[in-house]
């Protein structure tokens, strides 16, 4: 087993199950913060703030504070910053994704993109906006491909539904940010001011977390505490298949 | 050209555009009408009744009975008698819709299936209803497929948007009934009691009117007067193309 210099970490499968901390994981985790090894989480939830989702975890014992958050609305705008710096936005979604975003100009005018987060107030008014908006050349971006998530109310539909309605409408291909893309994944290396080659992503789901880690070029580390139980139907192995975090030396 | 003894419709670009009637299309209706020939119109709408519909066309002076109007709605409910007669139904749609389902009994206890048609209220809570039936093994039934549409206020997303949002969050392939499925024009035939060897369909979009005619395996004529102008792309002619119905004889 290799030693790293860094980790990262998804949250739901493998820091919890909804509101109930992993216990390897917490310990695990507060075993880096004492021994003063970066660690940071990435996440596809693209409604909370990095602050709110810090806050979360404060509340499960583990150590975390809002910029080792990367959560899909931060790599969104940090996507925009590099890519379309000065584009004026129409932005479907949460309070998340608008602090995310805040530093952009926000326009109903041909807006340069449209960006679409989780929104659960979503109306055919705003779906219909985002379409003729891109319909007139607007770039559609999504901070996640989600299809349903697992919330205090059952399971819903994601922010990938949401973009789909709006790809269809416009026969559009989306630009997607979060897990299993690598964008994600490169810009939460990027705020921690990592080192990719001696950092590993720590997930239990193969198709979002383990991939994003494949497709960032990064280490991966599969924790079977979550969705993907059996990993033998998949080409590209993650490097490692540990039972929990309590299977792991620093 | 040939003579027929049965005529079907499409509505928007053939008979109106939006509010303004087409003259050559209402003379020749009314022409039908006047030599007892029958006639009817096919239209994806879902949210309208036929009795709204032909009250629609008598306000343009065409002589249209509810009889005569096949919507998407109709459809569906004529395609769940035919194949799921005893279903109940989870329903996503407005008021057409709800009416021509009628007959079924409506549950949010493990449905049989979904069925969506276009609905300007739709919420993130429908949305994840109808998915978690459908992951339940409910049918995903789509009155139609339109992308996106004109109203009265502006261009909006269609059913069609709102129906991927569902296939993406659940990775199910819609049952879709209206143009350029067959199944709508079918049921148009049916409850006119037409004889199809003898009957033709005119419409103006070539993605949907005629398709629909051609997947149904009868005659179509093109008319010029809506979104498709050129049909030199097409592998699959219609049986004619006419400026407008001023060119054609009875």
């Amino acid at each position: 087993m290799k030693t790293y210099k860094s980790y990262l970490f998804d949250l739901d499968g493998t820091v919890y199950h909804g509101n109930e901390p992993i216990v390897s994981a917490i310990h695990f985790i507060n075993k880096l913060a004492n021994s003063h090894i970066p660690y940071g989480f990435v996440t596809n939830n693209s409604t909370r703030s990095p602050k709110q989702v810090a806050k979360r975890l404060n509340g499960m014992g583990i150590l975390a504070e809002p910029w080792q958050i990367m959560t899909s609305s931060v790599a969104t705008a940090s996507y925009l910053q590099a890519k379309m710096p000065h584009s004026a936005l129409y932005i479907i979604g949460e309070e998340g994704l608008f602090e995310a975003l805040a530093a952009f100009a926000q326009t109903e005018d041909k807006p340069d993109a449209v960006v679409i987060g989780l929104d659960r107030a979503i109306t055919h008014e705003k779906l219909s906006k985002a379409a003729r908006f891109v319909a007139n050349g607007a770039a559609l971006i999504a901070t996640n491909p989600d299809a349903m998530i697992t919330t205090e109310s059952g399971l819903v539909v994601g922010n990938g539904a949401l973009v789909a309605a709006v790809a269809y409408a416009t026969k559009t291909e989306p630009i997607v940010i979060g897990k299993p893309g690598a964008a994600i994944v490169e810009a939460a290396i990027k705020q921690l001011k990592l080192d990719p080659r001696h950092t590993v992503f720590v997930g239990d789901n193969y198709d979002t977390d383990l991939l994003a880690g494949i497709h960032a070029g990064i280490d991966t580390i599969h924790v079977q505490t979550g969705i993907t139980t059996d990993l033998s139907a998949y080409k590209i192995q993650p490097t490692y298949s540990i039972p929990s975090l309590d299977d792991w030396p620093i």
